[in-house]
């Protein structure tokens, strides 16, 4: 495949929008080819177009979904080994962890086609209609879900597949109906571009209109703002900081007509660890933290960035551990030079708090021009983190806080006074989980997924799995951006009353020809409505 | 029973507030007692017993729900007389449809007793773990549904019984689990002072917290605002006009913890009417239209305030028909001097538009003092009608307006310029309704509910049911507020990983004792998890 450096979209981009380089973030240098950015006129464009693709799109059969989804997961897998030579270039990961992430977003793509396929998750039901219940007939009244329309997805820089081009957002959009415009992200557009190049002909290959989806390009925030403006997009899907998540609910809620905003804005996963589970475990634990809190060199939303600590047996071994694992850590790229200087000021700024003690921080990386980084590790205690509400925000890097607390009472009200997150992990022996019911209450109201002896990062691609949590990890805590019910996001229920069989959706009809789990007259059934109707 | 005036908190009212009377609309006299508004002290009393009490009722077993759900319907059917003859005094509406009304309460808190007792509701879902899946150990990941804390709910002026103190959105944040406290409409406060004595007397027999439910009285928006903006509150019900529901997301959305705000705000709900139906059925669709816009003096989110009339045969008939229905309809009172009088002022601005001429308008009411109206109906054409943004607005009050249109053509560029209803209708016969295809599509995408040959009012309460619609007919087209589905606007899912079995929810243990339906490794199945796990 051959960067073009342009937006997916015909007319292409006007030749006099700004142009911009991916840049390597292992050695400063800029990478070729340089992008256009879209002018306002290809946002409206691709509005127009995914508005128009809409009207067939949105009415696709679930199998037809699912042949356009497995198709650009095999795309993908076509040129995996390309797109992994221009991520790592653009992000600095390794091309290890990069495989690891497009096999986990071609699944993602293919968990999403079998799901609207088999076709149940529609949600239809149906409540038969009476004409003769007295004191009024009763109306044949049936629904399911439809598609939004037009969604607007945000590319995330930290996952530059998994969260980005063809990731959980695009992939739940286009299982559920809806036409998609990404905005890449400008950290690793070759790698968008690549990737928008397979949906693309996988689009023309299916005979499906090109407008189901858009690539946009764009260095700064136009593009991005007038996308989510546009009165023709329907939805919202961003996985990034909370600064930029924030911007985005508030364009999308001050709009003339609001559209929802699903806002994925990550947070600092408290780990909570019991006395008895230091006690015994305490180099495990150190082991399994260490891995979690630096691997991406930090870069992952779901990185465990403050744990609660006991005073007393094992805290000693669990520190020395962590220090040992930390200072023999080399000096890694992080994924541009915003995120590597945000991390160094807030690290720096973190050295500098009195109450907050500095434990262990690897060699400073030598002297280059790429954007490196190296794990640090504090610890503070408990009253003083009680007191200083800023240290409970997300450092986005390998760094973590011990926070040393004296007992339950205390953990209780550390749970209680925190925000929103994504994960909240719970390292305890069996004897003393039973005794934090009362913790892990307070927990489940805080995060979205409560963990118990395992670490937040690696987020589960499956039915089951909750990608979300309340503000601010998320702008909606009713909702998740990973595993099958992300599609929801991306749907609304639409009801039809005393519509004859044939204008009903196939979903809808008596005989069920798609033989879907439907609830009837408040049953779960896969049978057909019976004569009686 | 014996209405205080005060809220249904201890300790009572600050007497320093200021009080206020419900007023007979058939007369414009005051009704005793006088109401105490409540305080901001009130609020946040409100606000922490329910907080308090969520620690407890959060968990409480569906059966529980069930049980309360049902005492509050036998505590009202107990009462149901006393009930309607406050309601009558308070609003004007006939006992008769408050009678309707106050059935269509109780079955609906039924309703929801029998969804969350038989329990699948939660969404259960699980993916079992394995711990020798390659290259990754699969750790067990388990979902379902949790309340989201305490709900404010705002009772509406024109269902003193199904959309204010024990109404939809008060039964299914209930049934959710969540605590909630009802800021009473200040148009029938006796109405809603008997209702809610009567669920706090079975928060009583049940023994459960009387924070539980809450009932403020305010003549004014200060009680609303602070009950909203208060950091405890985790959502917001609503229903009523436009200027108040988009109040009230405003402030959902600005507080410094955004939370979701479900309000319902009305809706002109178009008619559309094919040519064959209108030469074949003329008559009829009159009569059925008229019932429509009329009942309860026109005081329906649903009323059908926009008919769009092919010019051609039987419009003639049609016309008459309903200028001789409109004609000899009696004054009634509407629910209160602001409705009453801003129905007169929509009205008279109405009669004064050049394009729109006055078909049909009752006697006026006798010079009394009640805040009477009568039934008016205009006619305007459809070109005039596309430029005249204003008169696809909602009247609240036993009007409509007949749009002339003249072809297919039109009638399609007519559906594309509608904002968000709740509803949709067509009216075809069975010939012509295939060739509606696209303006049905169009239709679908516009309103939370579309109709084939039958009228908007009358919402059936079921599950299939979807009493929402784009924005502005909700602020979140992607919700109802009727029917069983309304209970996942104040829920969020919770996911729970690598939890022992005793730690789990009932609803996720492996052998699934409530018996629920559950996505068990993505099949739907009752079955307990095998000893394979």
């Amino acid at each position: 495949m051959k960067l073009s450096g342009l937006s997916l979209l015909e007319p292409l981009s006007d030749s006099n929008t700004s142009v911009f380089s991916a840049v390597n973030p292992a050695n400063g240098e800029a990478l070729e080819p340089q992008f256009h950015s879209a002018s306002l006129r290809d946002v409206d464009t691709a509005a127009r177009l995914a508005e128009d693709a809409f009207q067939s799109y949105g009415k696709l059969p679930g199998k037809q979904k699912a042949i356009l989804l497995r198709q650009i997961a095999s795309g993908m897998d076509a040129v995996t080994e390309e797109l992994i030579a221009r991520a790592h270039l653009e992000t600095g990961l390794p091309p290890k962890r990069l495989k690891v992430e497009t096999t986990r977003t071609t699944n993602q793509l293919r968990m999403f086609a079998q799901f609207v396929e088999e076709g149940s998750w529609v949600s239809a039901k149906i409540d038969v209609g009476d004409p003769s219940r007295l004191p009024m007939p009763k109306p044949d009244i049936r629904s399911m879900v439809r598609p939004l329309g037009p969604v607007a997805v945000f590319g995330a820089s930290n996952f530059p597949f998994a969260y980005s081009v063809a990731g959980g957002d695009t992939a739940s959009a286009l299982a559920g109906g809806n036409p998609v415009i990404v905005k890449a992200h400008p950290s690793h557009p070759g790698t968008s571009e690549l990737v928008g190049q397979v949906i693309s002909q996988c689009l023309r290959d299916c005979n499906l209109p090109a407008g189901v989806f858009s690539l946009l390009f764009d260095a700064g925030n136009e593009i991005g703002t007038a996308l989510v403006q546009h009165p023709l997009v329907k939805a919202v899907g961003f996985t990034g900081s909370q600064s930029g998540g924030k911007a985005l609910m508030h364009l999308a809620a001050s709009r003339p007509e609001p559209i929802p905003c699903f806002a994925e804005m990550g947070s600092s996963n408290p780990v909570f660890i019991t006395p008895q589970a230091l006690a015994t475990r305490s180099e495990n634990i150190a082991t399994g933290l260490f891995e979690s809190f630096t691997s991406s060199v930090g870069q992952m939303c779901t990185k465990p960035g403050i744990v609660f600590l006991p005073n007393g047996r094992g805290k000693q071994a669990f520190i020395e551990k962590l220090q040992n694992l930390v200072s023999q850590t080399p000096a890694a790229p992080m994924l541009n030079a915003n995120i590597c200087s945000r991390f160094g000021n807030a690290t720096a700024e973190r050295k500098q708090q009195k109450k907050v003690h500095l434990l262990a921080e690897a060699k400073p990386a030598p002297a280059e021009n790429g954007f490196y980084a190296v794990p640090v590790l504090y610890e503070v205690d408990a009253e003083n983190w009680l007191q200083s509400p800023e240290l409970a925000q997300e450092v986005f890097g390998p760094t973590t806080l011990l926070v040393s607390y004296s007992d339950t009472a205390q953990l209780l009200e550390i749970a209680q006074n925190l925000e929103g997150h994504l994960t909240a992990a719970l390292h305890a022996t069996e004897d003393d989980l039973a005794a934090m019911e009362q913790l892990m209450s307070v927990l489940e109201r805080k995060a979205g997924r409560v963990i118990v002896n395992g670490f937040p990062t690696g987020v589960e691609v499956c039915h089951a799995m909750v990608h979300g949590g309340p503000f601010p990890a998320t702008s909606d805590g009713r909702s998740t951006s990973v595993g099958s019910q992300a599609i929801y996001r991306f749907t609304r229920p639409v009801c039809y009353q005393a519509f004859p069989q044939q204008s009903l959706p196939m979903e809808l009809r008596d005989e069920n020809p798609l033989g879907i789990l439907r609830l009837v007259n408040g049953e779960y059934t896969r049978s057909r409505i019976g004569a009686t109707d």
